[in-house]
């Protein structure tokens, strides 16, 4: 364990750099052998106390199946290791609650932010922009929580309903339908405009560096939530800020899933299932902590939450340095 | 890590296949020389993480001292691994609980089953077959709940008493006289009668094949819970079955020892003893959710417990493999 | 993992030696190589289950730094391993409450001896000699339960307040002036006196040897808690057994470090880091325990605190090593 | 290294059990992957010091290549290990000399036999059954010794010159013609006649059960030097004997490819690859005194060459068994 | 063991790549840590079944203390490990005959040539570019062999003695005035000319680049042995091709020191030193070999030795590389 | 490899400690659980590249097969070493000429000083006392030099014959009667008195100090070629000094036990057994040039034999120690 999600806060986990190839029309054969001899050559690189692969963007839909590849060609080398890989399929040793948990962790972070500010989730209203896995689960979860979900975007389209959309409804939609247009609880908008509805709190779970000068000022939320990876450019950041724009940073905001992915590896290092509502308070207690390690940094330094989440974490890093001694 | 315990949903238990052999004739000291040879030549074969042997039928008296001896001579070759044998004496690494595990195991599937039938132990009337280390156990835990044990027997004879049986006095009479004969607090009866005793629940808890169609027809309990291993032949079974008497196989009722063993393997990996309280707890939840998933498969594929039982086992089994891939 | 620290009833314990020098006039550059090189003479003698250094006296300030360079430079060898080494840095994977588990584990010990008299730590008046890392977070503890801490001294002197001493404000005096002389919330007395002064219960918190025949008759409190390691002599003791004082022997009263280097092995082990609150509550139960086994063998074989809780020690092992066999 | 091909006298060869399956209609891309698989097997039961594969019956044409794949695959597990199998291409650590081998070891056999008797190779006359890579070596061999080859049969059938054949005309014959068939130098007979022709020394090359009652008595050499493995049935073997024909056994005769591949690993365990010419010369120091320790073992239990090469084997590996001592 | 000096033939040689580091104004002490630390970063990547470092240019005058430190530091990982290194003192584990392997090399190279073309090295005429390790040894050994050595350069300057130089008494020279200049048994001349002077044989010994369309069509030579890396540039490649010159190429000319590295490595695996007469034979042994098999292969593709050289080392790195197949 | 048998100049030989128990009245049954547990301690500790055990005095006679057990033993935990032990039996890996090597290394070692006074063996007479396995067989050796054996002494008592015992009567005289007394081809003297005989050559071969201020004085040889471990005490040394006495000291003279011992790890080693005819050649080589290197350092220091022997053995290790560096 080199590594670690400092910001999150997690003590014990390895690096768990995202893997993954985009999938292409290689056959489920091929990519089965790619996989296993891409780790024949690295097996002795990666370990469950070295380096420890997870999920990440352009793996495509059978990613759990490449962690199981990847588990399995290790374990012909290394004996029988769980712990080597995380987003696994629960029968081999995945987590409970690890799906829901970069949405649940977006909740959370949110949670964190409006008490800051002697809010609470209820009653908000929220624009997302993006429903993949991410944004469709903060939605759901938002939903249950009494936030007010206005506008949805995703490849699709757009939609939007000022009283709240019904989360569930639209969830049964998109299932069927591949995507939010065309659902009846709610108006098609132009794509681009989600970022600049109306609304309390915008949280862009899609692509990076979508917001930008381009539209940096005629967005009306007064709190960012980057769910996705820097999807605020360093230029709409300085306008955003003169406009008294909170922003949770994305390296605190979107920590859920790396954190689940670290609850994993302790489930498989302990021999041991947590029950899915562990897996869901002790993402909360570690969430709930996060931001309020930021907050205090943030305090020390006078700066905003982005520049208060980095020194957070390379702080952590660089006292782990000098501890260790010169000579290492 | 190769075979689960699937019905009893363990995700982590390596193989517990029993070890034993009839001590005989043998001196302490021929046993424990047989015993260290016989791993010095299987050391490579077991492990914490490949197979875990556990005591079995057939290991005498001395078992727990045996399993030290394997821990003993397995740790020269690959340093102290209490991890690699369960059923330990505790003093070495053992379980609290461990020794009324399977009793306890066969009191909570007993709870699961009355429970889905709207009824609870307190009330209900028992029959029990065998007074071993199992039967006694559950005999004991029935009686703390209110239960009635109306029946019993053991190889020196039967007893009954259709107001319920004073258990604890019972257990003081067998700790002095080896056995349930003579025990003033019942009446004497043929041994054989025990199982078609009249009762709500009979739990046969000694050999295989005592349920056969010689006495399935006279069996007049609502529901058996097999504390044995296969205890009811096939025919019997089905003569049961037209019948309408629910049987709770033996691969779920009596898994409540390998089930334990599989928290003494965990407690040794973790590096940290579990009070007993929190054994019994976590067994009654991992027993009454196998109950919850047999239930399930019955209903999915329409079929008894026992069907039930056997297809969520190899459901499961089937899938971890063909995730593992093609090439596994 | 060869030797358990039998008393404390520590199940997975490694041996917890400790290790130390007087860093004297080396320079810290100096101090790392020593603590490198010594290393790696040692790595394949040391590990996270077979010897695990811990920090001892004599070892300096910079002692957590020096179980960095061990951590690092054994890590070089057998990969990073965390267990390896306790008392390290949290940010290198330490435990919550470790600082204060001493003196902790004192109090806890005090309290159990008290209630086994009917008693509270609430309302007694305490007496502590030595005023280090033990000293200090034992008078605090006592101080928060309600207790009244009336003397205490440290090698710049000795204080006294018959109503009790604000621990709170000579605690802020200490980090001021590097000593309790000259606080003004007490009278100075004679260092030596400290040991005799009227009072419920003695803390010796400093050195060994002294309680001897040279003050031990004129010891006024009935209860002695030993946070120093062996601070009564076997004279002083059979004076003090005469006059009805009931001492608490150190093996088992200034144990709550060493088993807090447990839990911290405990969480590098599981890959999970412990609240404080799990740390101290854990110590308690563990404490409380020990004091209830010690009293057992005390009962049973009619003797003192001192020799019960050696026969605890040496039975604990003895019954382990023969489980093991005659060919260990 | 757990056995010792003890007639052969070697005493550091590993065993080298012969590998192989009928390629059948297997593509080689199908043939590699099968053999890459079972390596994955069994790659922890076969080791440089453990047991060490060797091309046998049945491997095919690509014997060579299959020895390299095997090599290759374990090599991912264990780092280059070229010792680990023999038989394997010149350019991946094969040795000189080894094709070869077995019919140059029946040279050297013969040539013992011979002396024994008073003669050389040279004007002996020999029928050789069996043209493949060992009868044709051991013609070639015999031939520039001075011996005379009367007789030769292969499958495609047989040719008798009693002057002896031309060996070198007639192996550049076979190249061209895939047989002994159609050669002009010699005379057609009938294959099953070559076992009886008129010659001094019998050399069956190719299947077992060839010599049998059947034959056994129209048998007209004095010697046989068996090459193929067990080419002489009991029945034959009591016949012949009463005879006076001296069998050379097959244990002895035919072990120079079995010497051959154990001097293979050791010039892999050296680091060192030997001249053609020295592999010569230690297999005829080897063949050499392996013929006058059987000799030896003929005189003192008053036995025939095969009884003297059996004894001699089961001694050796008696010895060393018994020396290992009653715990091994 | 993955990469052969395939033209020197060394069939189990691991890949010997020169290690360096100008130890410029750094003192011992640093050069020692500095080494010892890049040793623990490397010391899982090298080995004496991997890659095996040796010294090579740049590493100065105690290059082979340092080959000895980087063997100490990773015998503290590995064991004693002495092939690890080669170059090493020969208290450690070095070859005799190690310090003249290179000059040597460049002796039985012109050797092979020169009788390829009916002469012997007696009489001949040589020029020596470099008077360094391998020009002085080059010029000792062709003395001895009656060679004359007509003009001598190193970076004091040039001389020249058309009867022959005295090379004896030139070493002492040299060994005394740390130069050439200044020799009283020859002429001096200016240093450039020493590559165009009159004589059969130019040894270029020193740097890379000097024979290049600056002098190619003034040099006298009737052969070139490259002792130095590259001296000859393609241009003056090309040039001298067309005058009739012969170059022997520096991959094969200069190998003696790579192939007494093998040596030295050889004798380690075997934990066996060899007498300083059979390393130099077998080193001759090697370089004539080797000079046959690069002229074979010009013979098969009609070209001149450079070509035939580099052709002979693709060739056979392909075939082992092909022979361990599709999936290696 | 730690420690060099320097000055035998072994060069990769390890340290050959001998390991030995008197076997008392130990049952041969308890000796080899003695031996194997013994081995199960120190496993670790020795090792073919770390320790190397060999026999020693106590041994008693069934030395070889405790070699045997150590050897089995260790392989449980290493898999098959032969190297591991020396003097094993040579079915099980031992050297042929090992059990005569210690006493021909005396013969080599006395043919070497006899050369350097321009005399031989041949016609020289000897005293030897001791007549165990070093003493026979250097008085065989020696006689079969053309030397002559004139007194001859062991534990049953002395016998003289001035003109020459004749050593092979005299082997079997002693195999039958088990000991020299009583051999008719000699005079019975007085035990002590061999070592003052007059002879050429005095050969003490039994315990040490047997040469001391009592009978040094007394002795009359011109030469003593140590074959027992110190023989010679200082005392005595300095007074045959002044006598003009040249002493061949132990740490040179009977070192062909070792040497063999290391040529036999050596051929373990290399996979590939020596035939006697080498054995006895090398050590000679060894010998001879050790005798070379003594009295070069005797010349280089101007001091006599024993001081020149030890000079040679300390500057070894010193060289090595200082070239590994000062962070070794």
């Amino acid at each position: 364990m080199t590594w670690k999600t400092a910001v999150a806060n997690i003590p014990y986990g390895g690096a768990k750099g995202g893997i993954g190839c985009d999938p292409g029309d290689l056959s489920i054969s091929e990519l089965e052998r790619l996989t296993r001899v891409f780790t024949q050559k690295i097996h002795d690189l990666i370990g469950i106390h070295i380096d420890v692969p997870a999920p990440d963007m352009g793996t495509g839909p059978q990613v759990k199946q490449t962690m199981a590849w990847i588990l399995d060609e290790y374990s012909k080398f290394h004996g029988h290791s769980p712990a080597v890989v995380t987003g696994k399929p629960i029968d081999l040793g995945g987590s409970l609650g690890r799906d829901a948990a970069t949405g649940r962790g977006v909740l959370f972070a949110a949670e964190a932010l409006l008490n800051e500010h002697g809010k609470t989730v209820s009653g908000q209203r929220f624009a997302i922009q993006g429903f993949g896995n991410v944004g469709s689960w903060a939605a759901q979860l938002i939903h249950e929580q009494g936030g007010k979900v206005v506008a949805v975007s995703d490849i699709t389209g757009a939609i939007k309903n000022s009283k709240g959309i019904d989360v569930p409804s639209l969830l049964k939609h998109v299932k069927e339908h591949k995507g939010v247009t065309g659902f009846h609880g709610a108006d098609a908008i132009d794509p681009q405009s989600v970022l600049v509805e109306d609304c309390d709190i915008l949280i862009p779970a899609a692509l990076g560096g979508v917001i930008n000068r381009d539209n940096a000022n005629d967005i009306k939320a007064k709190f960012i939530v980057e769910a996705a990876n820097h999807p605020t450019d360093p230029e709409a950041d300085e306008i955003l800020s003169k406009k008294g724009v909170v922003i949770l940073p994305d390296i605190y905001a979107n920590s859920g899933g790396v954190t689940v992915s670290y609850f994993e590896w302790v489930q498989n290092i302990q021999g041991f299932m947590w029950e899915e509502e562990k897996v869901n308070n002790v993402l909360k207690t570690y969430m709930t902590k996060g931001f309020k390690d930021v907050k205090e940094m943030c305090k020390t330094h006078n700066c905003d939450l982005r520049m208060g989440a980095f020194t957070l974490g390379v702080n952590r890093v660089a006292r782990a340095t000098v501890l260790r001694g010169w000579e290492a």
